[in-house]
This record gives structure tokens, C-alpha cells and sequence, in this order.
């Protein structure tokens, strides 16, 4: 009877994101509906194309129709899902997911899932904020030989800046919302990633673990998209 | 020929704050004029007492009378000047201040003149922020020998969490101003050091070395305010 | 069925804390799941630990096993729960833990049963804001009697000037968060404190009891983790 | 040359405020040249209408040609003018300005002009900020003999909620800018007045003292604007 | 079981209000738990003292025993109620109630009903925004009959400037959180009314009714806190 | 029995807007009363004067009685209702309404319904954000075709600033409260279209769809408020 | 000696943007040097290419050469001047330029110049704010004549819900700079024309007059970028 | 005659930072005086340790004793200043630093020459901002051959999406100070970086090209402190 716009529009997705930088588009779900994911489903199923689901939280998993469900590897705790798989995983880890606490592991987890699905493997270590230094010199040598570290903090963030003093590989701040009053739901975090003292420290979005490994994957020029020059310091 | 107006109100001095709480009251001289703050000095001058003028800069002092200049112990790095000595200064240094960087002079140096002010002698501890570890592990049993330390950092402020997690004594953060973006002024160091997730820190204005002072007397119950209970563990 | 990230992560725990700085770790329980919590106690279980827990809600509380909820001193007005007494309780109240007003009793709660884990007794004196100040002058002579003084207060926070003015010892000031409009979630009373005219006066993130108890046992030296010099005037 | 807009407009003022709502426009010059408010006092002067200034700044009254100034009645504590008198000044006071601190004179004098323009006679009482109650006690009976009060505070504004629990008549809160860091520039104070426990309180801009005047002119039904009801509790 | 903090505190309430400045106090009843609400009232029944409850939604109020409940005049719109009644109503309508749109219906209402429990009858202008200017010029003759206008906008607030403009009375501003985006929750609209190019208006929180309505009667001098000079302009 | 306020107002409906300007008032519905909404469909029913709903979610929708909701032409994506048909739908589509992600669809619905009520027909190019910049490039044509262009967008708000500098027709950005973290419920989004480095962008409220419809019509001066010049150039 | 980056790097001018959107890119000199300004002179000259410039401040315009200097058509008051002419003027006037008081002519000025140097000719109404609203009133109808207005006001405003509640034709806000306190620089003027209660006012950033006459250029379709139907309501 | 406090306390280099995680330490000289930087220099020069300067603004530089100035290889466009030469330069660029605008040039300037100051090539490509999106699609091919990106833009900062969706290698984002009202001093484009829609981006603090240009050379491996795998993808 209305005129227009009853019907949410399908998605108009970037199928040649991966071919043009290395990284395949991920389909974020918050807030949409269980027709709009399905939808969505439904385009990479007919290109057979894998796909990455973020922010897919439990009640929405949870109300997709079973012939979609059933066929997602999902995990509850960083709320992605892997809709046929990605690439075969390496062996070796290539990057440390840090953590400063226990509540950080939802932001955690959306990294390494992100990496899992571009076939790059990786080290969790998590809860080791600055608070009981010792956590974090336990583990220093462990951390150091990965190439890339996602370091994951939410309330003051204080864990960027020593962690980027005591480490020379890439560092990738995630800030997490994790906190209460001032910390004010991550600003707080990200701030102290962006003013750390401790140079060269990069930052993403709050909470977002997926730009944090997207970014790692730039950083490895594992994605593709990226020229390996021959000798780097000719 | 104007009708009101026409003159700075003579100050109202809180003469009796030293006996209600052991505390001076200190003339805060930013923007007050050359005849402000020579009103003032008359008054404690008439009544012997001692003062501690803060935030006095180097053009305000050039700007006193000659008579009221040449009395006063002036420390340009600070700004802060005494008026008639303070009370005998102990000869064990009973606070810490431990700064970040080298910008954080003029905050520590508050704090000091105004512990030094009050009789309580106090150790630098400056520069050594965590992006460089080793330069405050170097000096952290220094540190733990003082029953208070006022920390003093700008930027993301990562110094109270360390801090915190490695003294048992006193902590007192004062924020300071350096930085710039995403420091704004102070305001990111603050919510740090109010946000630590180590336990027990607190926290005073953003370059208040002055009010840091007052809280450590108070800590240190040498303000004589404070009820001193025989045996603390009954 | 998928590679990475099902299960949250077990709890690093600083069991180490209490010899370091003398004060224990408390588990910080809002936003844990049940499974999470169980498993911080059994770590504790394990070792003979007694623990604190926050921020746990009652229909957290509620969701705990029934083996694990029967062996809680659990306190819903404070959200807090003692696993294991901790230390035994001073006979001599050392914190006065004073108020603005009625609504501010959890964030008192939380102070007061902070201190009591720790062995620290402490007075209440609630809903004494300065809009009626005869309320708080009526009990100014007790509140004096203590070295240390909790205020609390949301709103605009002029309880924390007032108090400040008047009082000798240690005074930290709590925010909270009761308030609508520009009091912004304790952001308002928060900033007072820090602005605060009356000198000394220090600060801790909002709704913070868990950390001003912290800051409290440590201005009052009975965290162990604090040189006391045998004659601070010396 | 250029094809518009060398000139800056002339202003077209309202004359006809005074007989609409009992207040006259006063003439803002902050940021105007000498030209503009030469231009402003011409049409003043051709209307015989006196004319109030505020915001004019020592090096703007300078600037202004001898012919103008010499015809000003100006004070540099407020940075206020009259061009010709206003209505002659009543015997009583009938408003109290009280401040926090003698920073504040400016915001005072602002507010004390204001009222003398208008014919409506004041009284001082500065520099009884709540850190030194007994500065506010010592003058409460006399501030209370005011059917209003204007209440001026920078930093943390407690004052307005002490007066606010103490007074019965009109109080208007004026936050001023004085402060540093969290004060904001007046944010601060602003806020506090707004969300005071003390019921009734009203609030105008940051270093207002134009707005409170006309504030209280109105309360006092003294604008000639307000119908003044015969028997109010009929 | 446990040491502290199991109960609620009594609330103390300040009896004295009334006789010290005219205004009763009123229950603040948001977020309180239906035993406090009940505890607050047996306090007042005891002493046969009247009361004002604000704030009490109506989930809240089904909570309440029934004892309680029918004994309490409810008003579901302004979530307000009346325990035992306050001061008989004047005939003659004191303030004009003025708002820029129905959803601001609930601040209109805590107004009035304030103003009715201190005995003062008023006039509601509801809906009279000036995108359609001529809704309130219709009524501003009327409005004008009043000494005191209430003014509730949400939204840009241009409500005020307007009203400001015209009316010669006194002009309380009461910010209403109604608008979205930009309008931050009645943030807008409160800076709206506070810098307001219309002389002297004045402000109160974010829709504070309540403290509106106690400004009016502060104005009105019918609170019987304020001194009633013989000749004002004498 | 209580003495007022126990009702919601009857809203002043503005009915001569379309002949003033040229634009209904539409119905604001978010936060209205089932009691509310009927109320206002009555008094257009009673003067057959088509009416405009916004912001009527699917539960205050399904609240309506029968009677009024099966009268309603109700689009559940965009939240917008017709009672009664506006005017009849012009053949060629005027207006262009482009977005950045799918997730922007009720904001699009929005601009598109309301247009739709005044007779303008339009086109959607939806999730064409610059990500995937070939999508708005294979669609540019299209979109140049149109004399106005509505351009919905959250996150960054980069969409904005590459459509301006490439159509030469009028721009109407709408930020959109997509995104998390410091995208800021369009916060960021609104700033991005505010400072676009193309020239001649202008921007209407967060999620305002609406008011882009109301510009675009005041644009192609469909509203019949605007003068149309015999030859703009003479 | 230095290794780079000694100089500016020359300026890379967009010389077809007239060709695509119809609108010239014009120089924003804040900031620049001389030498950086009259590089991109020398580039105009070049191809024979009119050149605007804005934010042009009287010491900038001093510093350059005086060949340069000579042949710029400069104004002060709106710091923009023209290299070459631009368009030649219209006759008739197509855009109103209302402004709310006299500070805001720079603003003005400069929305005055550009559209002029495009062609197109204005007419000002300048300082007529809401306060006094008669001075709008008296200048309607020859505001109503312009099809587009673009208004300019600082401080709360008002005025932009007022004329667009009352003008039919396209109204552009430009937030002006001007006001103090709460007004922040802006930012409140902005939101309110953001929030505004009147339909299809839309906004440009704060001060931005040239970008409001890039708008009024594109709504009339005077900048040969749009395409003009031939029948709109076809 | 002072106790304390009258000198700057000597910087406390981290000069074992290039062999712990391979960037050099670099002062940072804003706000230092002259002495101060000369004290830096001099510890350098004991130690034959080069030392790079930044943010040392042309008076300061003019400041500094003869003997040091003549020393120093400054760049006046950046502010940068190298004592005794870093690395040797690399013959092949491996960053491209890619700018909005022509005002960004100080931020590239910097990024470069701390680069080059560790012996890292690079190409700058300025001024290709999105308004006009053919300047950086020329130039396209050009960076990608680049295996980092260094993108420095103000304002609304869309130059990171459209570049991060068209660049697979590794895109650093450094928002800068340029522009005016919203824009808030490198806020919003830092928040535009952080919120982009295409993946992968990662951020510094605003102005920071130092910190751009050691996460280059953390990402290239180059600073000798990374790990580089055999194979990576093992």
C-alpha cells in the first residue's frame, strides 16, 4: 500500500575488495536484522565466495534459520563466525594478541578470528596489564618473537607505552571499552594509545579487533596487496 | 566620577587556615595585578606571618615594587616565591616526586617549594617515564624509602599505574599539562591516573604541585590537622 | 568445530599483590559471567586466599552455584561479597565515611567493606549535604576524631570544599554518580573535587569506594606496604 | 575598488527595548573597533538616550577620540562605561553581590554597574569562598537583609550551594572563569550552579554579571516590565 | 553474616528547610527503592509534616504498600505526588507555564505541581514553539498578565530568546531533554538559554520543573524566606 | 484528585505551515503516547488535512487502536506513516538519495517517504560507500542526473566529501548514527560533512531524513514558498 | 645542506573544478606565507584564471609583494579579495544575507564576496537577532523576495528557527563564532541550527560564509553544474 | 637563597632505546629553552651520539649558542634539526607521504626527515586531497609502489578512507591540525581515521609525523629490532 521503502535494500558488497588490497571484506552485524544477514549469506553462497561475520552476537546467531546456522563455525565469546572456511592456517605465529585483563578477550578474540579466516596463525596472551608489572616481563621474551603484537587495553591503557618501549616490532593498540566514569567506554584507552610516549605505537577504533588485524596483515604483507621489495635497505 | 567599581576589593585572607588545619593558605598570583598581590604581602607583613605565593611568573615578579621584591625568595622554574621563611626544614626527606620528563620541572618544583615551605624536605626523582624502564627501575627502592610519592607525568600518564603497582607507600598522581592532540592540556594524564587499574592511587588537579603538597602534609600528618591515634592497629 | 577463541580465557590473578603494596586484589565483577567468577574463587579456593569481590550484582550473585553463593558474605546495598574472612576487624574506627546523600550508600558500602576485608573499622555518617549544612556541622566533631576522611558525594559535589575547609586529616573524595542533567554521571562532582578550593584534597574515579578504601589503607600505613620513619618531624 | 562589503555595517540598535521590557541594550564591545562603538555612542547621543557599555577593554577605551572618552564614565576593574547617566541611584541596596574571590571583581563590578545604570544601589561582599566558611558566617545576616543575590564563583562554585541552603530570597549564580585545569574556564562552576542540592538557584552565562543585573532588576519588578500583582496570596 | 553495609541508611531529612528558607524539601524519589520512599514517608507522617515527592515513576509508585500508595495524590504525567497536601491554593495564577512542544508536558507538570504544593495556582501555555510564531503571539498578552514566566523548551531552545524579548517579567529557563542528535539530551537547549542574546533571562538543570518552580516562588518573595522591602525603590 | 497536570496537553498543531512555507508540519512520534498519536490523527481527520508520521516504531504502531492503525500507510524500515494520501507523484525523479552502508536504509526511508508525501518522486543509491569506490563511480551518471542529491552516511563521513567535489547539483548531507566506538552516534559523521573539503555541502540533524527532504524541497522551490525568478541571471 | 623539506611544496591547484561542479576553487589563506600565496598568484597568472581569495588577514595582505598586493581588489572587513575579476554581476538580487547582529559582518562579507565574484548579486540585512524582533519583522517581505537566504548568527542562535519557520524559499545557517562562555566559539550556534524545530534549514560549518555561497550557488543553480528540468513538477 | 628548585633538572636520555627496540630517542622541543636543548646536545656529544630535534620552531632555533645553531642541519618547514648525521639514506623510497593539503607540508616534513634521519627513502605526493579526486588518482599507481603509506590530511580526513580502499600495503594515518571550526584542531580527521571504513587503517596523535615515520620503520623491519621470519607464511 505505502509508496515506498518497506523492504530493507540488499547489500551491494565489495566481492573485489580481496583481489584489490589482500582483505576480504567482513560483514559487520550489528543491528541488522536476521533477513539482512541471511541476504547477505545468501550472495557469497552463489559466488561461493567465504565469508567473515563481526559483531554477530548471540541472540541474532541465535535467531538465523537453522539451514544458515548450521553451517557457521561461530564463537560466542568474540561473537564472529566463519561462513565456509578461509585460508588454510599457518603453522608458525605470526602475532601476539596482548591483553591488559580478562574482559578484553571479546576484542582478543575478534583479532585472532580475523587472522584465523586470512590463514595467519597467533599467540594469545592475555591479562598481563601493567598493574603487577611481573605478569608482563613473564611473558616479554615470548612476546618479542612474533613479528606483529595487537596489544588489547581498555581502561587507562597503560600497557601500550611499556609494552612499546620493551618491544621493536610493530605494535597495534586495540582500545578497549572495558572500564567505568572517566574511562568513559574506551576514549580513555585510545587517547593514551595515541599520546603514548613510546614511539611508533599505531592505533585502531575502539574495540575494534578486526581493523586490528586487518592492519597486521598489512603489516606482514601477507594479504597480497602489498610490494615486497627485494632487499629493503638497498 | 564613577559611581562604584573603580578598585580591586582589598583581599579577605583566610589568616586563621593554618591553625583550623595546618595548612597555609597560598596567594594564587595568576592574573592578579602588581598592586594585588603587593596588598597581600602588606597584610601578612603586618601580621608577621609568613607566605607562600604560587604561580607567580617572572614578568609579574619583574613587576613588584623594588622593597617587595628584594624580600621575597623567588625560584623562576616553579614560580613560586616565599615570603619570610616557612617553617626549619627536617633534615629526612619524607615524600617522592617522580616525574615523567624533563617538561615536568616547573609542577615538581611546586610541590617541593611548598613541601620545603611547610619543613619537609622531598627528593627528585624526574624524567624517568616508562617508555625507557630501566630508568625508573633504577631508582625504585630510592622511591620506596619515602612514605609519600607524588608522581607527576603529561602525555598518556602511564607512569601512576606502574607506580601504583610497585609502591606500597602514599600515592599521589598530579597530572601535568605536557602534551599535545590528543594530550589536551593535561586532561588525558588526569583520567589516567583516575582510571589506574592500580589500586589505591589518587589524584589531584591537572598541574596542581601545590594542592600535591598539601594532600602528602596531610598524609604525612605533619600539618598538625590531623588526630594521631597511639596505636593504629587496636 | 571452530580454530580459535571459544572459551574466555582463565584469570591471571596478582596473588603477589598483598606482599608487594599490602593491598589484595579485588575481582572487579561487572560484566562477568558466572563461569568466570567461579572460576576467579575456585583459583582462590585453591590456594586458601581469602578474596573481595565488586561490582557484583544481584542477579550476578543469583546465577553463581549454589555451592559457591552459600560460602559468600555477600552485602547487595554494596554489591560486594567477602569469599574467606579477611583480616580481623580493628576495634577503633580509622575512616570516617561521610555522605551528601541517601542514594550515595552503595558507593559508601563499598568503602566501608573494603576496609572492614582489610581489618579497618570505619564510622558512617550519611546525607549530610551541605543544602542543610547544620546536618554536617552537627557532626563535625566526630567526623574529625579520624585521620582519614571518605567523602561521597554526586551532584555538584561542594560536600568535598566544605569538608576540606574544616577537616585536618586525609580527606579523599569519592564522585558518584547520583545525579541528572549537567551532573553528567559524577563527571560534574568529579571535577569539583578536583577544583576544589580548599587544599589537599584528593581524588578517585567516580563511584570508587573499592579505591578510595585502597588510597585510605594506604595514608594510614596499615597496608604493610609503607616505611614508617620513626620520628617524621626529625 | 572592490565591488561590496568595505564597511562594517552601522548597527541598528533597539531603542525601543526600555519601554518593552523595562531593561535598556547595553552595547557589547568586545571584539568591536573604536569606529563601531564611536558609530554606537553617535546614535545614542543623537536620541539624548543614555548608554551603557560593557566588555570595553582598557586598549579599546584608549583608542577611542578624546571627544568620546572624556565623555565616559569609565571603570577598568568591570570594563564598563556610561555615556550619559542612567536613573538616579536608589538610597537602599537591594541586592547582594557576593564572590567567591577577589578574581571575581571584574564579574562583580560588571553586575554592581549594571544596577547603578538602572538606579538600584548594591552591596559587596567579596571573597568569602566556602574553603574559609566563617568568612561567609561572619556576613550571613547582612547578605540576608537583600531581597536578592547575586552569587559570583569561579573553580568548583560550593559557594552557591551553601548560600543556596542559607538564603531565602532570589539567588542568581554567576560562575566565573577564574581557575585552571577541570575548572574549564568556567564550565565548571557553571555546572555546579546548575545542579546544586540547594533548590531554587538560578543561573546565568560564564562572567555574566550583565545578565544577572538585569536578572535581578526583574525580580525586583524594579524594570517597570513585571505587573506587580496587589495581593500576591489572594 | 555480614560486617557492614547491609541495609540502606535512614535518610536525614532537613525538617528545618522550610522555616530556614521558605521551601520545603522534596523526595527525589528516582532510583530510589520503594522501602526508602516508604521510610522517607513514615519520617513525615510521624511529624504530620506535608511532603513532595518528585521523580516517582510509575513502576515505583505500583510498588509502593498499599497503605501507602492510597494515601499518596499521584500525577502520572509529571510523575509527581502529594503526601498529606501542602499550602492551600491562591486564587489568582502567579506564573505562566510556557512551552515549546506537548512532549514537554512532564517538566510543565513538575512545575505546576510544585508551585500548587506551596499554594501557588499557575497557567499552562503548552505547544507554543516558534516554528510557528503565531501560536505564541496569540497568546503573549496573556502570558504578559503573569509577574513570573516558566519557559520549557527542548531541542535549540529559541523558545527563550523570544519570550526573552518580549516579556518584561522575570523569565525562568527550564532546558528539556526532548530532541535527538545534536540536541545531546537538553544539552542545546540549556547553552541556548544561558547565552540567550534577550537580557536576563535565567536558567535551572535539565528538566528541573522542580527547581523552576522553587525559583518562582524565591521570586514571588511567597516562599517567606525573602525580606519584602517597604517602598523598593526608595 | 490531584489538582493538575493529570493529563497530557492536546498539541497546538501548526496547520498553517503548508500555506506559509510550503511544508506540513509533520508528526514527531518517538517518545508520544499511543493516547498522544490518536489524538493528533483526530484533529487532521477533522479538518481532512493529510498528515506526515516520523518515528513511529512497530510497537507504538501496533498500539494504536484498529480503527486508526488500519487507516495508516505504514512503512515499518523507515518508521513513517501517511494518514491520508499527500500529493499526487510527480513522474521523474528529482531527488537522488544516496548512503554509504545498507545499515542507513531507515534514514534513506525517511527522506524518500517524506518526499513522497509532498509529491516528489526520488531514487536510491544505497551502500555505495568510498570503501569500495567503484560502486559510486559505476553509479555516478545516475546520480548527476538529479537536481538534488540527499547523501546519508555514518562512520567517517568520507562519502560526503567525494560526492561534493564531483556533482555540481545541491547537496544535503545527513550523518547517520551508524558506526561505534568514536563515531559517536554520528557525531563524527556530522563534523565530516561540516568541514568537507568540497565546496557547497550542506547538512542537515543526525538521522534527520526528514528535514534533507524539506531542504530538497525548499531547493527545487516544490514547496511553493519560494519565489521563482523570471530569469535567475538577468 | 638539510637532506629535505626545506621548502613549501608548491601548491597543487584543482584549475577544473569549474569545469565539473561549476564552482572555483578558492585559495583559504589562513596560515599561509607570503611566498605561499603568491605562488599560487603566479600559477592564476599563468593560465589567465580569476582567483578568489578568503581569510586573507590585513597583515598577510601587507606582507605581499607590492606588484601583487596592487593588483588584488581587497576587503578588510571580510579579509577576501579577487585576483582578475570573476563573473560579471547580476542586477537583480537572488540572495538575502540576514545576519543577527553587527559582529557577524565579516561572516557576511564574506558570503557577500564570493557570490558576487561567481555573479551573482545580495542584499544585506544585517543585525536583526531575535532580541528585538521587530527589527526582523520590519524586513521580512524584502527577505521573502530572494529565493535562497542565507542567515549568520552566533551566540544561542534563535534567529534561524525563527526565519525558517516564517521564510518559504531555501535558508542556509551559517553559525557564527561570535558570543563568549557557553557559546563556545560556535559550537552552540551550530547545534541550534543542527536541531532547529523549523523544517529544511540546512547548516555549513562555523564562520563558513564562502561555503554558504557555494550552496546558494548550487540551489540556483547558477554554478552550471545542476541540471535544470525542464518541468519540475512533471 | 632559595631551598630548591631555581634550576631545570639535566634530561635524562634513554640512550640505550635504538639498541633495545631500534628507533632513536628524539627531543622534542617544544616548550624546552635554549639552555635546556643545548644540555641535550651536549650529552649527545659526549657520547658521539647523533640526535634528531623536533618541534624546534625558528626562534628557538635563533636562540641557541652559535656554536650549536651552526651544528645543527635544520629544516625550518618542519622543524626538524639533525645533530651529526643519522643513517645513510637508502637509494630506493619505501614510504610514500601522501597529503591533503598544502598546509600538511610541516607534518610531512617531519615524517620525512625522521625517516630519512634513519636512513629510510621516501616520496612525497602533496596536496592530492579527495575535493578534486583526480590529483590523487594520477598519482595512484606512483604509491602503491610504496610498501608503506604515510597519509596526512586535516579537516574531515576522507583522503584515509578512499586511499586505505585503493592501497594494499601498509596505511598509516596522521591527522593534522589544519582547519577551523569543527575540524577542532586535528579532531575530527583523527576520529575520521579511526572510524574509516576501509580496513586496516591505523593511527597516530595528531601532528605526529615523528611517530608516522618509527611505525614505518617498524613496519618495514628496518629499525632492527623485529624479528623477520624465513618464511611467513610456514
Amino acid at each position: 500500500m505505502s509508496r515506498a521503502g518497506e523492504q530493507w535494500p540488499p547489500a551491494v558488497l565489495d566481492f573485489g575488495r580481496g583481489a584489490r588490497i589482500g582483505l576480504e571484506e567482513a560483514v559487520y552485524c550489528a543491528n541488522k536484522q536476521a533477513a539482512q544477514i541471511e541476504g547477505v549469506l545468501a550472495q557469497h553462497e552463489a559466488r561461493r565466495h567465504p565469508c567473515l561475520l563481526t559483531r554477530l552476537f548471540p541472540q541474532q546467531f541465535a535467531a538465523l534459520a537453522d539451514g544458515w546456522r548450521s553451517r557457521l563455525d561461530y564463537d560466542p565469546v568474540s561473537h564472529t563466525a566463519f561462513f565456509m572456511d578461509g585460508r588454510p592456517l599457518g603453522a608458525e605465529p605470526m602475532v601476539a594478541v596482548v591483553s591488559g585483563g580478562s574482559s578484553d578477550a571479546p576484542v582478543c578474540g575478534e583479532a585472532v578470528r580475523t587472522l584465523a579466516f586470512h590463514g595467519v596463525a597467533s599467540t594469545r596472551v592475555e591479562d598481563v596489564g601493567v598493574a603487577g608489572l611481573w605478569r608482563l616481563m613473564d611473558r616479554l621474551d615470548e612476546i618479542r618473537r612474533h613479528p606483529v603484537v595487537i596489544a588489547v587495553a581498555g581502561m587507562e591503557g597503560a600497557l601500550f607505552s611499556v609494552l612499546g618501549g620493551l618491544v621493536g616490532g610493530v605494535v597495534i593498540a586495540v582500545p578497549s571499552s572495558v572500564g567505568y566514569g572517566v574511562a568513559a567506554a574506551g576514549d580513555l584507552s585510545l587517547r593514551s594509545a595515541l599520546a603514548s610516549c613510546a614511539p611508533g605505537i599505531v592505533t585502531v577504533n575502539i574495540d575494534n579487533g578486526y581493523g586490528a588485524a586487518c592492519a597486521a596483515l598489512r603489516a606482514l604483507g601477507l594479504n597480497g596487496g602489498r610490494p615486497r621489495p627485494a632487499d629493503p635497505t638497498a
